[in-house]
């Protein structure tokens, strides 16, 4: 029915979809209500010591409650500049699920301290007894690098285990 | 069982909500997949002669496409600036549904010509066959103006049709 617009992935395509995710330091998430609809929040962004998705969250928030329900979720990273028309500027979607972790013990500590020196800032807040960290285990990805020049990535493709 | 971190909705945040989305140019769209679940995409975004808010997207896009089997979406709008927290800045979620406009006819033409005033760059493309307006029945947002400070508003308190 209708045409795919979506180029084969290429190394080019990989390289550039693990430049935008390692550069996003916050993210549009998209979750799920209870009525099963879109839901959407800005999040910080960061990468784990293993390269893997995270965020830094408060219990409080709609999405943490959505996600405890809901599991699945949708990251959008890749900002655009000031310049330019938005729609050309590269972005990159995530999708799969996200495990809210332990905000206690020594994986906590190490995954705290990893975080801080790229998010600074988190320092006023990362002790609060509501913030937890939350992993994304990422299952597809789709790079939209300008019109014409969408693809589909798995998780191997982004250098993530799957 | 959990707090609720909303506060009142006041004339200021009314106010601040209606000056996030008069400033977007473009936004995150979560739709649905046909399992439901969520899946981010970055659209251009502005408000029609009347003040609601619209999009220009391909038929070929997914989400288009998304949107023609199941039409509820969330957007976010409010970019972070360079500097600072990019969490401290105020962002808003707009929940609702969307409808697809025809491409062709008086009321088509007038929105071409209201979009492409504050969109110039959108004249490179608007004429294509595959893309439509889209117009967002938006029944509910969160104003997000940083920690502590969240709000829920009507359509009302956005100025949009109910």
């Amino acid at each position: 029915m209708a045409v795919n617009p979506l180029r084969p992935t290429d190394d080019a395509a990989r390289a550039l979809a693990r430049e935008v995710m390692q550069g996003a330091r916050f993210a549009a998430l998209a979750t799920l209500t209870e009525a099963g609809h879109p839901m959407q929040s800005r999040v910080a962004f960061a990468l784990d010591a293993t390269g893997a998705p995270i965020s830094l969250v408060s219990t409080l928030a709609p999405h943490t409650q959505a996600l405890q329900h809901r599991p699945q979720v949708s990251l959008l990273v890749g900002e655009p500049g000031e310049k330019g028309d938005p729609l050309t500027h590269p972005r990159l979607s995530l999708n799969g699920v996200a495990m809210i972790l332990p905000n206690t013990g020594p994986a906590h500590e190490e995954m705290a301290a990893h975080y801080l020196r790229s998010h600074p800032k988190a320092k006023l807040y990362i002790g609060f007894g509501d913030f937890h960290f939350i992993r994304f285990q990422i299952t597809q990805g789709f790079l939209n690098a300008g019109f014409g020049k969408a693809f589909q990535l798995s998780a191997a493709d982004l250098g993530l285990a799957p």
